[in-house]
């Protein structure tokens, strides 16, 4: 298998490394390839794709510029498409815990392109499209992977999470509007509170998702900045003249979102504020996740054992021991997937603490943590949504029956009687086990209006 | 000291309690003093001071619409102005770790209020102003307690964080200014990188600076909204009709910022997630101080055994053993402040999850550590600035120093010998320990416009 | 205010400084105070007192070998005792958020002492007891305050902590123990499932604790370890000779604690990970104590419109609007306690990844955290098990009937009827809304055993 | 594709469901695929193994006891040594993010077993092994994936992590020794400090890898605790009598690791504290090797712009731009792993707080990120150990001109001249960035015992 018909020979400055022979990648990704058996896992997709438009949009650059000859620049650019459309994903073999700043994984893809180029123009290893000089002119690990990452993230939020979570929105609000005829008591210290509508409690998380979205919306504008051109530091330095504004306009034209030059490169460069801003906000998303669907879980509980409300719908026996039992499985599966969210911020912010000078080095995990995060939701929430919300069912009659028991219902003779009576007849009904409304009957105290007060429509 | 004569009886649903005679707050607050010794931490003057705000805005608001007489309102304006103005910050005595959701904290202001403002006028006990009916009237601690977290966060992000804020900007973008002729070598993974000017390192620093700024005060606009009026559940449950738009104006009036309801009272009422939102950025304020505390601590690391291309001031002696030695000891209390405010985030995220149904209890601790970060990072920052960043020199020679030994200045000939043969020289001065400009020479390569190419000047 | 006869005069390398004329401490520690004005909070008790033993263990130490005369030697432990009862706190005036590495609180101790004991003499400034050259002798801050931090957790956690936990787990079994004979249903995704004694989740919940306990108990042995003698940077650098044994000898004799000296210095020097590896331990109880916090909650929410398995004692009122309700709120503050603590736990840990060669400068972060984590459990503990695990009561009759409504009986059949079967039976249950037994009466089926085998007795 | 010929029928209490005909697995697999497409992750090879482990032991207990037949449970033994062997692992399908308890994941193993069984056994769909019935007797799977969780996490600590911390040890202590002759200068707060040896700091190192190992076998105990037999929720309802100590025996000969029975069986349901105790160790591990690896890089920072005392080994080119630039990529690929394993324990902290009542249903999260932690360091450290600390040189000169240049050397002086006339001569030194020994020459001090006195390796 290691036989030598099988590997061409490759050089660098560490001397010679053999190379797979069918390999478009060589020798900067093969020695990753040696270096990093760690995970088993690689960069997804959506990032390779991205790695590819920057890497046309860079060859159309400096064809415009005269850098690059059109036969050059039309080779790169055919490669590059290649990598775009998803033809060449078997030759980006890096594991995800790489090289610092994720040089490896750029020169996985300058690699693949210029090898590919060349083959395009049926060029020889003399006159070979050259991977730096070439695919990556003008470019840096540290201007080309950051921005990767950011128009990745910015693509994948754009076009998965948030359509994602405003239909969940909408599914909510939908919900709400079909439970807002359905009373029932609230609960607050999970005891006893005034009553609520059932569609009230959901327009609650409606709102909620609705403003985590319109703040994960927001931050996308920093991702929008994507430092190109600035080079290893920020300095421009070998940045060919003029290619930093067509670099930009021709990534905008291809993914059709507003990408620009960040206020300050140095800023950019040293930082990934972007991912760790967004993932932040993902975090805000989960921790309201986590609340929202244990809320469900609480409601639904039961069958009967538990506070029923609601009934969610069964998607899969329950138990392998109790038979019939079905469990709120997807509501526990988005659970999770929020726990693992929220340990991918820690991951990256952890990481962010880590830059030194002029950048931070952790990209590749930060890279690997996002995108999974984003995905993660992406996949999570259109599950949420129709293996669950949507198919939830009220129970009229139990809302019903525990509102009537609620002790809070004095709460409603308080403007009449005062904080303090209110709360002897409380707490006399709860001694004595009965409804707040018979021991008023039984003490004669407010009788005639005393239909009208306890009348729940009008608390809510 | 216990005899009876110190001590008043008060009673209500649980029966008799003693409170100290002299005390304005009543039978609640000393029970939650008796239940609570944990800490010996109190909640901070500017949350006494909002919680008096509203309070008498909520007096004014039942005034205007009539449910509280001129007298009785007067008298609770009156009380709460005292509130307001610190004088009776010696009778809020509960501790942070209180009962869920701030019930206990809110009586103490209730009461306090109530009992000041029955002396005022001179009341009896049997028609006294009532601390649940009078002053806390239309109110919940589940709408009060938690709009008095957003404003008092609000008010000390926009009176003391904010500005201390801008004002370290300001300071670093001086320093850029200053910095700007100096010429350095870059650093990335800690090792040689292309030249670059001090300045440009600091308007990094800057921008970051500047860009957590703005995601602070962008997400000013969630802290603004709150829910008064919302009662226990966000039901409007006991609410006066008319009440929510003046209470709201009046607390707009007092405090000059721009409250407003929110736009679902049960999201706002089930969460803290304007809390939440805050924390987030100061986390992400935090994570950005401890990257530029850290370098600067790494430029000015020495003074003889280190990088030593700045100097911090000297603001105490470092060692009690080692004589003489001086360390970056505001820079590392910075760091600390930070360290903290990240756990602090980690708390609040944690009390965040554990949202249920109608409400979040965890409200007090989400106010002590969100409050308790704010204030942090407020004293600390004016401190780096004064005692560290404005006083910060550069050592303009040893800069250079490092900046001309630095293998990274090979680069500059990549676009000329491409970057394979550019590789080979940085080798070959590596191992010859040359630097790149004697190894060109003695090649012969380049000769004539090697000055040119070399010249740092033209790299950055 | 600033009148020159209230402060003196004192110089250092920085030139002169005020110091308030009847301060015991000095330049250092006024120096520090002048930097530091950032939250307000000071260290505890505990930790002054471990650095009064500490500076009069060393001065024992130093006497036996000569090092110090009896005189200075024993003027030096007087005023060290004096620091160990407390009669100087107030002289202990930095800043929790200080210097790295603790060098001002060392010097805060250091200053203290020195002046006290040349008091104590009647020794004039030239021939004073000097607080580096005498009471810091053979001391780093690095090795000295290490230790404070290390010997002040292993009290605080022997003598309160440790104690409170095992009253805790006391308490959980005694109620196991009562409870036992209570039959109720189990619950499993908060799902019906099958029976058990609340005696034997109680019992779960002992069990918990005490596995929490004993891994404190098991991570003490890495506070003992206090590197003394290991100065600045454990190459015991002016450390006088046989003073280390001693000196831990002295310190084991006044806190009756088994300390001894690292097995590698060096490694004990370059970070604070029985600091770490402490609050590793405090996060496990934290998570354990919301876990049983949040199932009390469940289990006694209500009164009316919960699982009401058991009754808490009322402690409080529980709203300023809802009269008469009482909440869970010993259970609330604890599980803000445990918030608090997991957020600790994150300072201390983002602190623990900042340490650089030698040492970790972030110890003041640590020590304040850390020792604050121990303090708030030990007084939340107790208050727990006094004001409510003490006197919860269970509801007999409720847990019966949510048991024998439980769909999850019909797992008793399985054994006999296959899972297939029996889950379509269950299924039919659910459906007609019956009870798991009049189904099967219903059918015919196994009508002889029912009573047997649908018995809860047999099934826990 | 989806023709009726490549499908067979399956039914369960929702109903038909199509199998692919050729699965394995059968319908409550299939409902959790089609449930749950997440992350496309599936549980790792160790985790499907003993899966298979616990089976076979199961039935073999239950042979052992006469509740299967030697001809069923020979079967059922026969299918599980195939996924032992990782036969079927193409037949272990679901998503990692899945139903709460794993309880999907168990029936996976259950169906693909009882499936292989029958087709071993030639048996028809009417008289096939069951899954529920026949593989999961006495188990469910609470105790059962609970359980295994703990297995595959104690083989592969006691199998993979653990021998290749004490290879990391080994290697460091090697490297200890080999640069205990290296005199350097250290370093506190990055600032001169006190000479150590080179070997000195290397063996701080090794000593806390082997503190943090110890730490991680000390935890295996809780790991041993498996409640199999608990069933459900630990009242072992169900449970073949006899079954719980052979099927542990069993598991114990087939691991050779001493498993036993938990204190206490409602414990050991209601959490998945071993899994949590285990990340805590891991991630105190992981903290201290961000903290070497990140010494490490600022030690070997250069090779002309840092430190530069000592040189790593170079494993691949570091830049796309700058030509020659190598970078400590293995220590940056380790602190990214070190990041990821602190983001996981996040994870199953958060997951940790979500227990209710009997059970923790977070169990599959909890796993996987518990296995990826332990599977991560496990591939990262022996990279760690061979691709960089077994290279790694010492640069003796550079080290030693540092050395000789440190302002700290003045601390050898103190005992003789007292701290305050040591630091005025220091802050001279620094002032006329002279050498401490220039300096007391100067001044004509000491001048005879100077050499001695300033011999650094007096002071190591």
């Amino acid at each position: 298998m290691n036989s030598s018909n099988q590997y061409r020979e490759e050089y660098d400055t560490l001397g010679k490394i053999m190379v797979p022979k069918e390999a478009y990648y060589g020798s900067q990704t093969q020695r990753a390839v040696d270096n990093f058996q760690i995970s088993g896992l690689r960069f997804p997709r959506s990032l390779i794709r991205v790695q590819g438009i920057i890497k046309a949009s860079a060859a159309l650059a400096h064809m415009e510029i005269g850098k690059l000859s059109p036969e050059m620049g039309g080779a790169i650019i055919a490669a590059s498409e290649e990598v775009i459309e998803g033809k060449w994903d078997d030759q980006f073999v890096i594991d995800v815990y790489q090289a610092g700043a994720g040089t490896s994984q750029n020169m996985n893809a300058n690699e693949v392109i210029a090898n590919r180029a060349s083959e395009i123009l049926g060029r020889s290893q003399e006159n070979r499209v050259h991977p730096n000089d070439h695919v990556n002119m003008s470019q840096s690990t540290n201007d080309t992977f950051h921005a990767a990452i950011n128009i990745a993230a910015a693509e994948n939020l754009v076009h998965k999470l948030l359509p994602a979570i405003s239909q969940l929105e909408l599914e909510l609000d939908r919900k709400a509007e079909e439970f807002m005829p359905i009373l029932k008591s609230g609960r607050t210290h999970l005891h006893d509170a005034v009553p609520i509508r059932l569609g009230q409690e959901f327009s609650g998380f409606a709102d909620t998702i609705k403003s985590c979205r319109q703040q994960i919306e927001r931050n996308l504008d920093v991702l929008y900045e994507i430092g190109l051109g600035g080079s290893a530091i920020g300095t421009k330095m070998n940045t060919a003249s003029g290619y930093t504004p067509k670099v930009i306009k021709e990534i905008c034209n291809r993914t059709k979102l507003p990408f620009r030059e960040p206020s300050n490169l140095f800023g950019f460069t040293q930082n990934t504020n972007a991912a760790f801003r967004t993932v932040l906000s993902l975090k805000e998303l989960a921790i309201h996740l986590i609340k929202i669907t244990s809320d469900l879980r609480l409601l639904s509980s039961g069958p009967r054992t538990g506070l029923a409300e609601i009934t969610l719908p069964s998607v899969q026996p329950g138990s392998t021991i109790m038979p019939g039992k079905v469990n709120p499985a997807i509501l526990e599966m988005t659970h999770m997937v929020c726990c693992q969210v929220i340990g991918y911020e820690t991951a990256i912010s952890t990481a962010g603490i880590a830059g030194q000078l002029e950048i931070n080095v952790m990209m590749p995990v930060i890279a690997h943590t996002l995108l999974q995060s984003i995905d993660l939701l992406s996949n999570a929430i259109p599950t949420l949504i129709t293996k669950c919300v949507s198919g939830i069912q009220a129970n009229e009659e139990i809302c019903k029956n525990w509102m009537e028991a609620s002790l809070a219902l004095v709460t409603a003779l308080s403007p009449k009687l005062g904080y303090d009576l209110a709360s002897q007849i409380g707490k006399q009904a709860d001694e004595e086990n009965k409804p707040i409304k018979q021991v008023l009957l039984e003490k004669g105290m407010l009788t005639e209006e005393l239909e009208k007060l306890l009348d729940p429509r009008s608390m809510v």
